[in-house]
């Protein structure tokens, strides 16, 4: 199973299942093509969270500001998932997750010169992908060799107090809920909590307010989520991606 | 196969893709997961236009605002197919469709206790959409037990008179056209029909008006369609989901 | 494998997925269903630039505003693909493009009355498609009739002079980058060009500029692009489709 991510919304990803069929039989499963615009922390989160409920599977993934540059293309073993993507953190975090307190390692990917600078999705990575998929071991291909060398990226830590903790917004979903970095382990056994100065509920799901009004509540993430029942919480809440959330109780 | 079907944008739909996939090799085709957000009814009206032209599947549908409260999970087997869904509806005017005149069977799904309260749509129901697809039997199932006991869903009838009829608007579609709940039989022999005062062309398809003009016509679910040609009908005729379209002739 | 491209939005798609499976076992891969709207020209440009990356497979394709009247239902042989839609031109560029040089033979498809006047993606296209997918040849079919009489299109060409090009804009991408029908070529060794009457440097890919910063490129498709690093090139550029473009050095 190939799985296919990217921020390139349409038509584009069409070329690349175009190019994955075209060299390998293997199935494909899009993830999604509408990860945040060139927001490379936004898609390693979203990575992050969805691509564990897979079975073991090559994943393709690119968002890619650096399209074209000399940034490297990475494979990345994690556990008995593969990883294809740019060498600008975008696999580091999921690829830790994968791995389950295994170790990772870290291929660059060496392309032929490709037919575009503009779109390794297409040229590129799609390629690299099918002859993974399709490779008994990452080792035997030519095109890969091992390195150290790569940029990794964690994403934010929040910082945890006993009346409190401070953290951001990793992202807003579709809905307008606001994702942040916080556990939601720190509401267990709260009714109300403070978000950046102002008590809210903390509610189950977002059917436990009426409809318009604002909640706390642990999403499927397992972070702290800020949203309204039938609303938007980047709204209520005022708050966008990367801005401080500051929760006491 | 199983279909899947929800209101939530992206990506979390791909958390069920791989929730499926990690538990069936059954073949997974998407419906829509732009479902229209939050509306039972809209998106029991969408899967009653659409499932009808699956081969026999098992259809697992999202649109949930309930999540986290006390709702319950159905599966229901409706002439060769199963839809697996929240108790809320959503399921039973497709199911009836289905079931063309023959029984609904319903059952309702005791799921383990889901991971998240926020998104039972990869905790709770694509897990039961996979059991069930490789179950010989719902009965065979333990999750599984009878129900006359959930929430029924009717679509809103029109008022049938001699001179007109008066129904609602059921869905605007992506095009801008506004979908009623009239039978589109009204319309046969009539060359115009008057809309909430005003009298429009009955035509059989957009192009037999100019760019830009207002018509109505039969559309592919078989209803009244307003609409512009090339343009959008919801605007035009100045309405919206759930208002009221009086026809007369 | 049937392909599926189409301006339909969502769900109706569904229904074509659906009558698909229901009548042929043939994988299924979406190319995207929101080209843009009722712009045959434009979805012409894109199936020219994605289908090639497929392998063999039939492709069915829609952007029909003529849905309803009397234009025909077309299927192209093109190479080793086959491509079915109206006959509205949409199917031309890309035939001759899969066809690198050879030819197209092109069948005027005879439906049955189809259930409806506004939807012939679902009621005409797909079965068409399932059809000569499970053919053998296209000629065994009695509802296809060779035709030399059908609506062709060719995309615009530029205007080459000695010190520049004119030509237009073919389409805007999801991500604003203004595509031309102008070669990539004219760039070659060129620092900078002036679009009209303004200077803008010439780079390999977006990331060569800092971020909102304008550019010109090579797109993927090998056309010059209008763009912005990490910005909107519609906006930068002031244009949109069909607008002129003048290049000169």
């Amino acid at each position: 199973m190939i799985t296919l991510a990217s921020d390139f919304g349409s038509p584009y990803p069409a070329a690349m299942r175009g190019v994955v069929c075209s060299r390998t039989g293997a199935r494909i499963v899009d993830v999604a093509h509408d990860l945040p615009r060139q927001d490379v922390r936004a898609g390693a989160f979203w990575l992050r969270e969805v691509l564990p409920y897979f079975p073991p599977a090559v994943h393709c993934a690119v968002v890619d500001p650096g399209v074209g540059t000399d940034r490297a293309a990475l494979v990345v073993r994690a556990g008995d998932h593969v990883l294809v993507g740019p060498d600008n953190g975008l696999l580091l975090p999921v690829a830790r997750e994968l791995a389950d307190g295994g170790e990772c390692t870290v291929f660059e990917w060496h392309a032929d010169d490709p037919a575009s600078s503009t779109f390794h999705g297409r040229d590129v990575f799609a390629p690299a992908a099918a002859a993974v998929h399709d490779a008994d071991r990452i080792e035997d291909l030519d095109r890969a060799s091992p390195t150290d060398d790569f940029v990794d990226l964690h994403l934010p830590e929040p910082e945890m107090g006993e009346d409190g903790a401070t953290g951001e917004v990793l992202v807003v979903d579709d809905f307008g809920n606001v994702v942040t970095n916080v556990p939601g382990t720190v509401l267990d056994g709260r009714d109300r909590v403070v978000v950046n100065d102002e008590s809210y509920p903390v509610v189950p799901s977002y059917a436990h307010r009426d409809p318009g009004e604002a909640l706390v509540t642990v999403a499927s993430h397992g972070n702290v989520e800020l949203a309204v029942n039938r609303g938007r919480g980047d709204e209520a809440f005022g708050l966008g991606v990367g801005e401080r959330v500051e929760l006491s109780w």
